[in-house]
């Protein structure tokens, strides 16, 4: 094929955008691993190549970690296929297992990127309060018996919305990349089932980030560390003073903005 | 030991209660199966006997199928074992997996059976509505794309309150007992996430009747079945009138009174 012919080819290929929503559980992570471990990207690219008869690869707003879920995962990739967009939805969940959905389907600009056009991220936490754990939400709660002092979480929460340096809530291994995010809203509700569910908005997140909040904000919540230490351990740039990453099955990424 | 020994032994056994939560989705109902296939009652009874230092038979308010869920199963147990009731839950939990809790334990009067001295019992079920099933909460309700009507429905679940022969909505291969149940209480609510969440609530329930109520009710809520035909479907008494059995995972015994 001449290259002019093989640049039309591609010009040509259809930039299809999806909203994936998944329970983590049984995976190991959204990116793609080597069989036999398996993670959501790899049965999303297999089943997504049966309803376009094309081989698919698929880029993703972000990796999730192995048991994190998401509502609103984006994800984009080129293909030939012909399907018509409104009917992929449908095609692709006939398909999938009942822990991954494709909510929605668009046909995207040539130039839309999930991972690169990103503008800002949801991301939520849940933690699940109670004198015994509910085996009900046990999948998709953090379970603490001690009670948390919903006011003081608040209030540390707070110190984090804006510009800032997150080294201190960066895991060690980490990509080498700028350290500055911006949070605009940190909260923390009180929800029906003895939930308490916190909302990290912000336009960006580093490796492990929200979950190294969480855990360093529930130690706020117990009363082992003080709101203003809580300041102090962010404008340490320090991961050392922050405390242990809180687990998996409470994290959400919720939605994604472009 | 003599006789008189024997009843004295017996008579200072204590009768514990606990009422239990458990998530059904990997068990093979409540009911004890021969290993390998395992119920929630096996995972129960082998730890309880690790926390009393002694062998545990119990008994439950009733038995729940294959995948089917509960915030408020009620057992009772004899034992010799001497473990103050305050430190029962925490105990047992320590040793239970993640997706069976024991909420409460207690003394109960040596007569008490929590199958012959149940009053009343509460039944949840829960349907998801919407373009796409939701991978969060599949294994906790049944998925429904189509639009479900609930004035029908609530229309229909109306006909169910008071005393019936519920023959209608009894699975062919239950135990012969009398069909005649009380039903106070049938409802179902709008909730958060896209939930439609049915009440039942009555003296006693008939072997799959719960879901066999729910199945037809659905077909109400479609419009397959008009308010007026789901009475006569109930006077029939005839089972093969009634739809076909709701599945196991939106089903949950919410809670038994004594």
């Amino acid at each position: 094929m001449k290259p002019e012919h093989k640049a039309e080819m591609k010009a040509r290929r259809r930039n299809v955008a999806l909203t994936v929503a998944y329970d983590g559980t049984a995976y190991h992570g959204f990116q793609r691993q080597s069989p036999p471990i398996t993670a959501v990207q790899n049965v999303l690219e297999e089943k997504l190549a049966m309803v376009f008869g094309d081989s698919i690869e698929l880029a993703a707003s972000g990796r999730t970690d192995a048991g994190v879920h998401a509502y609103g995962q984006v994800v984009n990739f080129f293909t030939n296929g012909r399907i018509p967009i409104e009917r992929v939805a449908r095609a692709v969940n006939s398909l999938l297992p009942p822990d991954i959905t494709v909510k929605e389907a668009w046909e995207a600009a040539g130039d839309f990127s999930a991972r690169h056009s990103a503008k800002a991220k949801t991301y939520i936490y849940r933690i699940q309060q109670g004198e015994t754990p509910n085996p009900l939400t046990a999948r998709y709660a953090w379970y603490e018996r001690r009670p948390l002092d919903t006011a003081r979480m608040q209030a540390a929460l707070h110190l984090l919305e804006g510009e800032h340096d997150f080294s201190a809530f960066r895991a060690a291994g980490g990509a080498p990349m700028s350290p500055i995010r911006t949070i605009y809203e940190a909260k923390v509700e009180e929800c029906p089932g003895d939930i308490l569910e916190f909302t990290l908005y912000g336009n960006g997140f580093l490796y492990h980030m929200v979950r190294n909040i969480i855990g360093t904000v529930a130690n706020v919540g117990l009363g082992r560390i003080s709101v203003e230490r809580f300041g102090q351990i962010l404008a340490s740039l320090d991961r050392q003073q922050a405390s242990a990453t809180a687990p998996a099955c409470g994290l959400y990424l919720y939605k994604v903005e472009y």
